[in-house]
């Protein structure tokens, strides 16, 4: 694997790495780890890596890699940037025959989300978006549940997505860096919250429940005076089977961390899932017992298994959600090296549909919130 | 205390006798007990009431009451019968000089809301409307520490009412005289789930902030085939201070029981309350360790404490919050026997205002749902 | 009822009080309120008592309530003084022909407590002892499902009762009433913590249990400078069918509430139960979800149901706890004063047997805890 | 790194390798990975690993790593051999300059355990012990906290270790590897959970408080017929500041995963930490809101941030407690590598002493269980 973005001071350059390496499947070999050469280098040696292998650019870095024996050459390439640097770097390295793994939101704009789907189809690459969440071993299990009829024919979504920490106008400092980019709309594209982790919480929606949205109704707000993209907001949702659903999210609810949460009702019951107790999964139903489902147990599907470390009772977390996804890539990856066939819970990892989809929720939320329409159709 | 409904078989009634009961302030001498006759009887006898004080209809019972010497008569009714019998009997009985005690929603319209303030107004009697969850002495503690600022400027409301005992169509049956009368619309009105239990998450959400709710957008839905009032709605919310909110409220979201909860965040924290757990209140703040308060300590306010009756960690419940409101009534009614002050805590309980905004909510959120408007003031 | 003690000031008299009326089977006539005849009268005042029925002593109270037309006189009485003075009382009571309520532990010494349960025995009296933890139905729905083999052949019990209020030497002061007398040999007894909440727990874990303990090792503390009696201890159990337990009951737990909570394993699976949260119940099994069995739900057991008062959801306290003792004790006085047999559910009410247990509990875990013997053997 | 046992089928080498890498610190560069030289090749070739440096023996692997050039040969070994083959390779590595990670308990005996000791101070090796739940960030914050007198002086310390995994005779199958070496007294020592989890369990207690055990009185046993060693046991704690505390560790709780929690009071408060919710660490105090602390948050202590990856909200599990032990153990061998000086906080892992006083526990809990003394003195 080589890394694209992710040098010293970067947040989830590190986790990506973590995620990658921790299973023993992936290797760091090289990088082009900052847009400034020397930084680049300075974060390559601390990453022990070769220096011959530390580049000035991506371009660099995938032109010279593709120069290197199948052996040693990196198989697929990490982008870790902000999102304004997504669309080329992830085109060019599948252009040149590098899979690739991408951070959301997928890209700048739906238009390029489109294109860069039809670079993928074109290629033949993997493809992975590392929407973190659908990797929990308990949101794959209630995917499954939804998927066996568990909760019913589903009616009513609500998923929620709480943060606190641009609750106030952290970005008016240089020092919050990650607060500076994910303001500022010439590297976030239109969207704020919506698309730092309302995309995080529409997806998950989308995942476990398998039903598309259709029709939206957003009202976005800018809450900290003197911010220029949205930091909170409500979405009326439906969906495709008729049912109905509430997507909140917010960073400006001061005091919470990341507790993003998901309750899906159906006619036979509902399925609930906190971040903060990630391998718990709770079923309600009518006059029946709570039930806790938890991580690690032998009743679980063999997707929830194959998503998991250790047995039951120790607690897996975000990272290990995360390094599912770069598992199964890099199986899937593996597999193609070998000539061989992923097997189908390898495939479990969100790809370029989700990209698009994404991007798309972002324009929508944003053309509706302004629009004085009520309910405005999806649009893709 | 006289009782109008409550009969054999009702639920609230039960209730309503237990809460007014338990601290020993109140007795039960009277009682309309139903509308058939014979079963006031029948439920009088039930209740070691003086059969010469079971009386076959409200109007017999405030005329001959109203007879009575000053230390026999009831001081007071507590009126527990469905929506559509609420406002004659309130009327009736203070203009015939009894203090009143009346279930929520408080009328059948918000024309009938108005007309009762001017009763009220007019007549000086004691007036409390039953919103149940204002009763919890952390809800209390949340109103008290939100009005000290220790959340800051108030930014975001969540306010969440989620039940599922209607997640069926219950009400084909006779069995489930609940379900029928509050799905019914000649006896709960226009409103069902929003009536129902959507007036209590909105008061609730006007108590602990403080704020008027000023705009809305409603999203009402008839899930359940058949029904024919809303079960199931979220409502978008504007503050006169600028605040949004989202308000839910669900009587299909299968197997939840009745899990209100709500969620202030201010500019410096957040406070939530669950009624899962009623005797805690969670403060988040930025940086900040979670604080929960419970009930029954020394550090809560005044307020809370005057709302308590154990100490720590001898939970208090539902009937408690109830009785609290009874109790507060009695206090201030025992005072004015007695020409006497109240005190300015025991004016704390839910009265004639509350009760027009609850009826102005029920037909403003109907009317926006309905209208092709988005955001619609809301008109008292 | 007629109350003995329980005068301003006292804490659980209140708290009888409240749970003997609000179901409505009961009502306060009469009581020797304070062994201060003054206070008696103020308190009888407060509490609305005739006058005429507001006695200097208990003594007196019994004998004139004894000369009363049956329709008038007191049918049982209820005694919350402090433990010394239990057993006169309750004997006196009885050998006059009244039923009797009595505040834990029973009595001052195991050999009052054998001599009162010759009262009962040749009295036949009702006789309930006001351990308040098996009121709770979820509780009795532990022993249920216990009984029913749910959790199979027990092999393990952990009970523990944490409390903090005692954790500095606030009897010092004359202002803690409780801690005072609670603290107390000459009115306490020779056991301080394992008195006042040890028996609770012993109680609690033979009651959902259904086994009786056959041994103990007892380790008992004093570990705030200056106090007489225990107020920190863990003993080791071993019960009748050879399965061990661990008791643990402090009051030096410094920031603890009243978070009793228990434990119950088998070969099958286990059961646990927390005060904090009361209408919940645990249960685990290997390779099956956890199940949480709720409160006022269909599902429940008969005995369960006859216990609750409300429909799931709405949280029932320790006082409807409390108040579960006083209705089945009152549903079994009046149908004996209807010459009728009682329903079984409602003879499930903790008697003279769990008194003399008690009783015997305090004396045996002071003995272990001062011998050189490990184990020994549990005498009543 | 080079790993001895941790071949194919085993449960804690998989662990122990991820928690090694995560952090891109260490390399796994040969193993000795099964006492069958040809599962050892097999589980090699599995982990990419060179098959030059995949060994038939740790023997063979210390002396022929030690022919390597100083930037190939391995740095330290890990072990993660049942307990019989702990003390062996631990000696040979350290005597062959080989830093050393061993698997928890330390060896099979106390006297063992001694003389790995001399060998540590003879050698000047590194050597960190895997008690994992010390490398949790909020245990590192309890124990600064409590250091910092938060709660005030220790009084009282719980602390449970709860399993159902072996609530039945599953040694007697051939399939579950785990529980047949860990019930084997000729592979696992004279202790069964004692050893496995009850080390861990008093570990922690030690670690959090600060504090030695000083006296104990155990009672230890087999519930299962058939077993061979004890899987259930409590264990009261006598500390040398004149604190008490109960210990309880048993594998025939059945149903339970591996909930490991720990309470800890002193005269100011208490602090409490499950590792169910290993994020939070619940401070409670006399009068005092209850405080959760959470993990990544800015207000904790510089040792919990090091020991952290994620900001807030962001839930690290089991692997990256166990990662942060070989993080640090990493740190400090770099740091000595390159001539420098560890940093404070890089030297809290678990070490030589742990495993000294975990070995002592393991022998006076097995000899106080048998013995007719109440309490008696934890030799070392």
């Amino acid at each position: 694997m080589g890394m694209i973005g992710g040098g010293a001071g970067a947040f989830i350059g590190v986790i990506h790495r973590m995620a990658a390496i921790m299973d023993g499947e992936i290797e760091l070999v090289c990088g082009a780890l900052s847009s400034d050469p020397k930084k680049s280098k300075d974060s390559g040696r601390d990453l022990n890596l070769d220096p011959n292998r530390v580049y000035d650019s991506y371009q660099e870095m995938i032109s010279k890699e593709k120069e290197l024996s199948d052996d040693v050459r990196m198989d697929f390439v990490s982008i870790v940037t902000p999102n304004h640097v997504h669309f080329e770097p992830a085109k060019l390295a599948m252009e040149n025959g590098f899979h690739v793994v991408l951070d959301k939101p997928m890209t700048f704009t739906l238009a390029e989300a489109k294109e860069l789907k039809q670079v993928v189809e074109k290629t033949g690459k993997y493809f992975c978006l590392t929407h973190t969440y659908t990797g929990y071993p308990l949101v794959k299990e209630a995917r499954v549940q939804v998927a066996n009829g568990k909760v019913g024919n589903i009616r009513k979504i609500l998923v929620t997505y709480p943060q606190g920490w641009l609750s106030s106008f952290v970005e008016a400092s240089n020092d919050n860096k990650q607060a500076s980019w994910r303001t500022d709309p010439s590297k976030s594209g239109i969207a704020g919250g919506m698309g730092d982790i309302g995309t995080h919480a529409f997806n998950l929606a989308e995942y476990i429940s398998g039903l598309k949205v259709s029709e939206i109704l957003a009202d976005l707000h800018i809450v900290v005076e003197g911010r220029k993209l949205d930091d909170d907001g409500a979405v009326l949702l439906k969906f495709e089977n008729g049912a109905t659903g509430v997507l909140i999210a917010s960073q400006i609810m001061a005091g919470e961390e990341n507790n993003l949460n998901i309750k899906i009702y159906g006619d036979k019951g509902g399925v609930k899932w906190y971040q903060h107790d990630p391998n718990s999964l709770i079923f309600v139903a009518p006059n029946k017992p709570v039930e806790t489902w938890r991580a690690g147990t032998g009743y679980l599907s063999e997707v929830a298994k194959h998503n998991t470390r250790i047995t039951a009772g120790h607690p897996e977390g975000y990272v290990e959600a995360f390094a599912n996804h770069y598992r199964n890539f890099a199986l899937c990856v593996k597999a193609q090296l070998a000539g061989e066939q992923p097997k189908k819970e390898w495939l479990d990892f969100p790809g370029i549909e989700d990209g698009v989809r994404g991007m798309a929720f972002i324009e929508n939320v944003i053309a509706s919130s302004t629009s004085k329409e009520k309910w405005t159709p999806f649009n893709v």
